[in-house]
């Protein structure tokens, strides 16, 4: 969607449209807003729009506990937390609905996951994906987890391509998993987000695959959204997305008390959570990450956000695979936007951070309705039932 | 759900406002209903509150048909039936709708069943499982069912790991059974309850791997609703309950008549239900029953209570999954409810005769509402659907 130089003069009726918005009166609201999540400090004016903001400070871990590396990170002030407005991320970022667009121009996404335990997870990421608002959406996953995420859906491409160890002798492994890793190369350049984790499963030989194929996306520079055991993998391999400013790791309370142990080596610091996301983003390097909670804090090591929008209390299982095909289309959005932009002031935003934060407003809208027509009775399917009437 | 400390801590917003409510006008009504429910007879006050009671008193069984440790039964007198107030039963214990809670504080379930001959029963639980308010449903079933399952639903973790007779040839048997164990081992710690039973068949390779698993869980102390072919194998092999205070039975007609043959040695007698379920309970030891009929009768050997609101005339095949599901999160929210609780006399109610009391309610309303939109058409998918209107 983005990469495309006849892609971009397609959009260019839909760009001069947003330049007449840009004179509109809300415009310079919207500025603020991406302003304050460059890497210089905010202007007061900034701060001042974004009345929730939390002072940071303190430190994450203890000396004794960091590595050298991190003793860097000790150095630094604490970075406030800023109450993203989330509300215009979404609007600012969300590509016109133009007339003249073809197939593809709203985004191509692939998730990498489903194996022969789990099928809802990928599913309930890809089709998120479209209802969100992209084109395309395919599914990289076992054979047998195929036939049941076609069946949930006619409206996913899906792969019956990825292995386990189950399925395969010693001796075909590398054959295997040099066919595998070409498949999925000639979709790669393709796709606009790939989602790698959704119900993947923790099979170490498709775990090593999986890892192929994210370096692969690597070389090819698509942004890759990390969650669930796409974030065991990467825990146990940091070097898979380390200095990756087009990674984003979403993970939950668990996964990111895992990571913390592991790039920090200390536990989590609930006091001091802003400081001790950003050192562990500047630890992996570049990367972004969203850590998942009542708040979900969003930091790529130089800002903190957060979106604390109330969603419902229901804890299902899924939502968060809808998060990550959600982060997946609006970062790709996001990217294909400032890439488009000519204020260089934007230009310095990291879109990875306008996808989470746009992602996270979503879920917790579209949690919100179905949870008021649904109650406690509420599940996944019924969210996503939400995502349209909730990005309107 | 219920066995972490730092869950309770979680609950304890939820307990300072349940200590506002126990000043509450309605505090002492319920406070007799659950007093009602301990080992010691209710005080007459309880009495006065539950103004359905049936006198028992009569004898189950001639004594020449019973065996030596039931003429222990015959000395009792015959326990009153109370119709238990089973609305304040579910407000009291189903957890309040937390904000701060993570995925899987509201209940983590699994079913063991579903074959190549049956695949809507394990589904039915599972799925009412998650409607009730649980967070996480897994079915553990055989590889056959194991596609048409997920396929129902994505809300549904299915674990395709069972094996019937005819997929295992007579030298694997002792490996193929270890494996399963293990493999289901894995995840026992995790879950709050398991449902033993739905469409689970009668293959005796089968029967034999679900008795090691429901020994595990035994040893792992998880409550276990046993529902279906569960009762023909428990039928058949008492000793995989007996004196398991976490077990519960939930027989209908047939599955009862066959239960009280076996472990009485008479027939059912109608006239003297309730002493013959208390003398059941007291012989099988430990567990709780739920004999389903016009009226739901529950009994831990100790007090009988009844259940008796009206749900539906339509007996399609498929509620007593939806009930045997919905025992499965009430009972593991009664538990968690009753560690948590600080009133001593509360503490002494058996948690599994809430959760029965709690499901059995919940059925029949959802019944009642679906018939009444669908009439005699009314199928299982149809009462599923209201599971969430019925419990708030």
């Amino acid at each position: 969607m983005c990469r495309t130089t006849s892609q971009q003069q397609n959009s260019m009726g839909a760009w001069h449209r947003g330049r007449m918005w840009a004179s509109s009166p809300s415009f310079r609201r919207h500025l603020f807003l991406l302003r304050s999540l460059s890497p210089s400090p905010p202007p007061p004016s900034a701060a001042a729009l974004l009345p929730h903001a939390v002072a940071g400070g303190s430190r994450c871990c203890s000396s004794s506990s960091l590595s050298s590396s991190s003793v860097r990170v000790h150095a630094m002030a604490g970075p406030p937390v800023y109450e993203a407005d989330a509300e215009a991320v979404v609007r600012r970022i969300t590509p016109p609905l133009d007339r003249a667009r073809h197939k593809g121009q709203a985004g191509k996404i692939a998730v990498i996951g489903g194996c022969r335990e789990y099928t809802g997870a990928p599913y309930f990421a890809a089709i998120s994906a479209l209802k969100v608002g992209a084109d395309l959406s395919h599914v990289f996953c076992t054979r047998d987890a195929a036939t049941v995420i076609k069946s949930y859906s006619p409206e996913l491409i899906v792969h019956p391509i990825l292995e386990e160890s189950y399925s395969v002798s010693d001796g075909e492994r590398e054959s295997v998993s040099s066919r595998i890793l070409t498949e999925v190369s000639k979709w790669m350049e393709r796709f606009d987000c790939i989602v790698v984790g959704p119900g993947l499963g923790r099979d170490s030989f498709l775990l090593d695959c999986v890892s192929n194929i994210m370096r692969h996306a690597r070389q090819a520079n698509i942004p890759t959204v990390v969650d669930g055991d796409g974030l065991f993998l990467i825990t146990n391999n940091l070097s898979l997305v380390e200095h990756n400013s087009l990674a984003i790791l979403t993970p939950n309370v668990y996964e990111y008390k895992r990571l913390v142990q592991k790039a920090l080596n200390c536990e989590v610091n609930e006091e001091n959570a802003s400081e001790q996301l950003t050192a562990l983003c500047q630890k992996i390097g570049g990367i972004t990450i969203m850590r998942k909670g009542k708040a979900d804090l969003i930091s790529d090591g130089k800002t903190v956000t957060q979106v604390s929008t109330f969603g419902s209390p229901r804890r299902c299982g899924g939502q968060g695979d809808i998060l990550a095909g959600s982060v997946a289309v609006f970062a790709s959005w996001a990217q294909h936007f400032l890439l488009s932009n000519e204020h260089p002031t934007e230009k310095s935003v990291n879109p990875m951070m306008l996808g989470c934060i746009a992602g996270s407003l979503l879920l917790r809208k579209a949690a919100s309705h179905a949870f008021e027509k649904n109650r406690r009775s509420t599940v996944t399917t019924d969210i996503i039932e939400f995502l349209g009437k909730s990005s309107n």
